[in-house]
């Protein structure tokens, strides 16, 4: 997502970021079906899911890798900066029910989402599936659309999964499967990946919830070449959106000095309670090179580090968004 | 564009490709007006361009960097692989009418289109601009749908030119001024960039119709990380599309063995005058490693080489796509 799209409360599609592991499966929505497997298999095909009772979620979804090429020494993977997030309005039906229909047997018990796309991923063949446990999906979605339309075929055409307030990996796209587990599950994805390792041996705490972060739109205009910002001197509006998987941000803090001092932004558009917070503030920009900085607050008592901390999949790097703007 | 979206005829909207030099601005469609100076000046609204004479165009448009990243020495810019296409579904209203409404003097002009978005390149500040010969706009369009709905902010949010058979850089998004001029524009991205040249003082000669080239949807499964491609031994479709800006493509070859043979690929999908074209074949794929190519034929008898030319911008690279399956 360009960062001047956090502009807009709702993503437009196109701007919203993509993590793609493998190919973009392309389906045919009529022979298309979901088998959700627990006590009982139920096979629904997309009629069927539309049929059933409706919500809409606004959500923010931003991937677990954003921020890993700010962390040093480089983690080789995805290479985003900060620009790996999104809201959209999804609309869909809730998991819960369906997982009762299916028959779920105790609450100790794993769900799996597997989706069609299939690759290769730390030198297994597997199709893209994640687990979560039973009693994280309460306000879990299944989506078949996206702000107002059918789901893109590149955000998971006909059917994914919406988990509010995880990291983007747990909302598993082109849904082909859900199963109750009765144990945790071993695959790769919540085994090997998303986790928080310092090497390889180690067994690491699993991703689940993202950490907050506040971005701002960068003032003034880009240098094609070196993204440098350029601003005339003056009073300039500077603004942005914050989230937190953990609990409703309550603060955002700007600095336009390097981190030297800081005051509060104004908290602005509230799209819902899975969803970015908007804020703003004014700046009296004098001529120079400033370094910009904002930093969120949750209600859970969390917030973000100056810089960031290394880890062997460059995960969750919330450290603070630093823009320089020269102005002139 | 992921090239498994070579499947579809029409890219769906976030799988375009796109290139923004600068920021994408955030238009107020009320607000906005369209600027036409010829002998006269015309000041039209969003809603005086949809209630003129409507026309639908399906176009593939490529960037003139495309490719950029295979050429050595690596040239600094977008790092482009082959990716950087995508054809779409533009409505919207003829340009030549509205030019001559406004008053066109002679025909040795050229016409200036002049876009929102504000930038610094080549050490210039900037609105996003470029200049095209009167005679090359015949069949142009000012664009303010794509695919059936509004343009999306990212593909120039409310009016695009759009100038099938063109390099991407020519349809100027978030177009706010139309000039007529009596002598060739000087601006930065006609008088430098999107030049073919061997070194900076060259004046080289400016990039204007697409270059034959036809792609592949990569058979097969990737790898996440090295993104090599994995397929069973057995008979398998191998297709994509093929275009070129200077007239329809003819022929299509594809080869299985590393370019040692080559066949012909059957032609498939037709979805208009100025987009690409569909083509297809079976491969019988036997164990081991295999490198596929292909390469687009056009009517005025272009074609594609074997390898990268440079040049200093890294422009119209058009050399054969190279695709390495492992077939397991």
């Amino acid at each position: 997502m360009p960062l001047e799209a956090l502009r807009f409360p709702i993503t437009p599609i196109g701007m919203h970021y993509l993590l793609i592991h493998f190919d973009v499966p392309i389906v045919d929505a009529a022979k298309w079906r979901l088998e959700v497997a627990g006590q009982t298999t139920l096979s629904l095909s997309l009629d069927a899911l539309r049929a059933r009772p409706a919500v809409e979620l606004v959500s923010t979804m931003e991937c677990a890798g954003n921020g890993r090429a700010l962390i040093e020494p480089r983690v080789e993977s995805q290479p985003w900066l900060q620009e790996a997030v999104g809201t959209a309005r999804w609309r869909g039906t809730p998991l819960r029910p369906l997982l009762d229909e299916a028959g779920v047997d105790d609450a100790g018990s794993e769900v799996l989402f597997t989706g069609l796309d299939r690759g290769i991923d730390g030198g297994e063949e597997q199709s893209y599936a994640r687990a979560l446990p039973l009693d994280a999906i309460d306000d879990a979605l299944l989506a078949y659309e996206m702000n107002g339309g059918p789901l893109p075929p590149q955000h998971g055409f006909p059917l994914r999964l919406v988990v509010p307030g995880w990291y983007g990996m747990t909302n598993v796209k082109w849904l082909a499967r859900i199963d109750v587990l009765d144990a945790p599950h071993t695959g790769y994805q919540n085994a090997k990946a998303y986790r928080m390792r310092q090497h390889e041996e180690e067994e690491g705490v699993p991703l689940t919830r993202m950490l907050p972060r506040a971005l701002m739109a960068p003032p003034g205009i880009p240098d094609f070449f070196t993204r440098e910002r350029r601003i005339q001197a003056g009073e300039h509006v500077v603004e942005g959106r914050a989230w937190s998987g953990h609990a409703p941000v309550e603060q955002v803090e700007v600095s336009t000095d390097g981190g030297a001092t800081w005051r509060d932004a104004e908290l602005t558009d509230d799209v819902g309670p899975h969803a970015w917070r908007g804020w703003r503030t004014t700046w009296s920009a004098k001529r120079g090179e400033h370094e910009l900085l904002c930093r969120a607050y949750d209600a859970a008592g969390n917030s973000q580090p100056e810089a960031p901390q290394w880890n062997l999949g460059g995960y969750a790097n919330n450290a603070l968004q630093r823009v320089r703007v020269v102005v002139g």
